[in-house]
């Protein structure tokens, strides 16, 4: 995911995103507020706001328009990262502990839900059921996505089709999705509204494919997190998808990757396995694809001080070194 | 709950509501839709979009506009049992958690989470922020009552503020809604639109309470569950509240109704006690205090012929013997 300092252009309006966040997420409930405390607290990029605004940025440059829609943007990615507490078993989520942790798990369902009507009640305030649609278009393909991600868990059949479905759901359409919204309230010609919606998915697809890599090949400091949490998991990703099909230790790949025990006792040797493939390599290849992808779709746009930003972000996707 | 019979005034548009839920719970996910058919069977008055009807028949003979926001009324019903469906922490923890339980939850979220997102592309059809507005704020309360419902469990030393408070969120305030919509889609004035809100309510809050004495006082045969269920789950509904406060026996009932264990194993002496307190008979007067409000506000509304199944309904409250 990309450094803060892409979201220079749009630091003043970002943090009144983050003072908006607090209080949407206020409510009359001691409980719901405590859940709240914690999720503003655990911080984190605030991506999709981010991504809202610089896009909006090309037409504008007041955006207190936006604002709305990119705390509405940061809810839903709230809510469901509360919701995927309920299950994940991450007791620790961003460095904090986890409303599940904390609350149990029908709060952080009811939570996440209260979350989410916030959300809706901010979108309301734009009258514009074009807004409302784009984003009820993608929370169905994203709960899809969630449910196509925890069938293929273990299953070392699926291939690249499967893989990029579940990345574009679970990351790519959020990203997509800001962008569009930020056009959107800027009222911007269909066809650039196009090019950014399409922006922000080939960037998203190149995000969630770095941090796949990364998964693998990272050390744990760098990560924050353990190497090797997806596979710990049972989430097939890129490069191990490429080294169940080529490697020629990939009858033991299948193995492993295969059994929920394995994948948790075994985590070192499949790693090992991977990152000494050619499915690095690959996956690198194909999140460059994405990233030019990205940058042509930005040919179509406006010229404007932020559409170098633009440009940065997806070199900054080309420039990560595995 | 009301029988089926009052909804025959838009008999007819029910039969198009319950064709349009099998197409808006279809999707292109083989579990997803496995799910919609376990919903779809199961059944159900269709409740909400009844009173969204029976309020717009008040306006207009003619109901095609109203049928997308009647079906989004029962996907949100729907989204909520489904959500219930989630297992709690705490059971999770005693037994073992298995992958097919976690599967479960999972599935409950994520399709409860995609039923959402349909009800709101078809209520992003109306282009009407209004609408959307009374959605989301009636989606953040009820989020708030589940979890109010939640932490009121084996609590004895809550009072009536609170039982109110929670079946307000957990029935009232969609009942409400679903006449508000209905009034709202046909352009009722704003005067009536109220009119029309506070009807749901007080006969939502009526159904309830009904309901909660219908658990002490029905056999298991009536009730298609058995008798005492909500006293099993520690829910403390009216009628023990009661006679918590006023029965001679209140301080073993207390001691009951404090452990879940007790709650459990102790049921038939817990139906006991509060049957034979005056707690029926108080819980009573209450729902006939409510429906007589719903009745009054009916009093600002224009006559039509469907006004009548309207006063019935809170007849039917009235004249249920306990």
């Amino acid at each position: 995911m990309p450094e803060l300092k892409f979201f220079q252009p749009v630091e003043k309006e970002l943090a009144t995103v983050e003072s908006c966040l607090a209080g949407n997420l206020d409510s009359q409930l001691h409980l719901m507020n405590q859940a709240a405390v914690h999720l503003i607290k655990a911080g984190g990029k605030r991506m999709r706001p981010a991504f809202a605004l610089l896009a909006a940025k090309l037409y504008r440059n007041e955006l207190d328009e936006v604002i709305p829609a990119a705390v509405a943007l940061e809810l839903i990615h709230m809510a469901t990262l509360v919701h995927d507490d309920v299950i994940d078993d991450s007791s620790i989520r961003r460095g904090t502990e986890t409303v599940k942790s904390a609350w149990g798990n029908r709060v952080s369902i009811y939570a996440g839900n209260y979350i989410l009507a916030r959300a809706l009640s901010l979108i309301s305030t734009y009258q514009r059921s074009d807004v409302l649609d784009v984003l009820a278009q993608a929370s169905m393909k994203i709960c899809e996505g969630e449910i196509i991600q925890m069938l293929s868990c273990y299953n070392v059949n699926l291939g690249l089709k499967n893989y990029l479905r579940r990345i574009e759901r679970k990351t790519a359409l959020l990203i997509s999705v800001s962008c569009e919204l930020g056009a959107m309230i800027c009222h911007a010609p269909p066809h650039e509204t196009t090019a950014l919606r399409k922006y922000g998915y080939y960037l998203g697809m190149g995000f969630q494919i770095t941090d796949d890599i990364l998964d693998i090949v990272a050390d744990e400091k760098t990560l924050g997190k353990p190497t090797g949490s997806d596979i710990r998991q049972g989430v097939i990703t890129l490069p191990a998808l490429y080294a169940l099909k080529y490697d020629p230790q990939r009858e033991e790949l299948a193995r492993l990757l295969a059994s929920p025990e394995a994948c948790v006792k075994d985590t070192p040797r499949i790693v090992e396995i991977v990152s000494g493939s050619d499915g690095i390599d690959y996956a690198y290849a194909v999140t460059q694809h994405f990233a030019f992808k990205a940058q042509k779709q930005l040919d179509l746009l406006p010229d404007a001080p932020v559409k170098e930003t633009l440009y940065d972000l997806a070199d900054f996707v080309l420039a990560r070194e595995f």
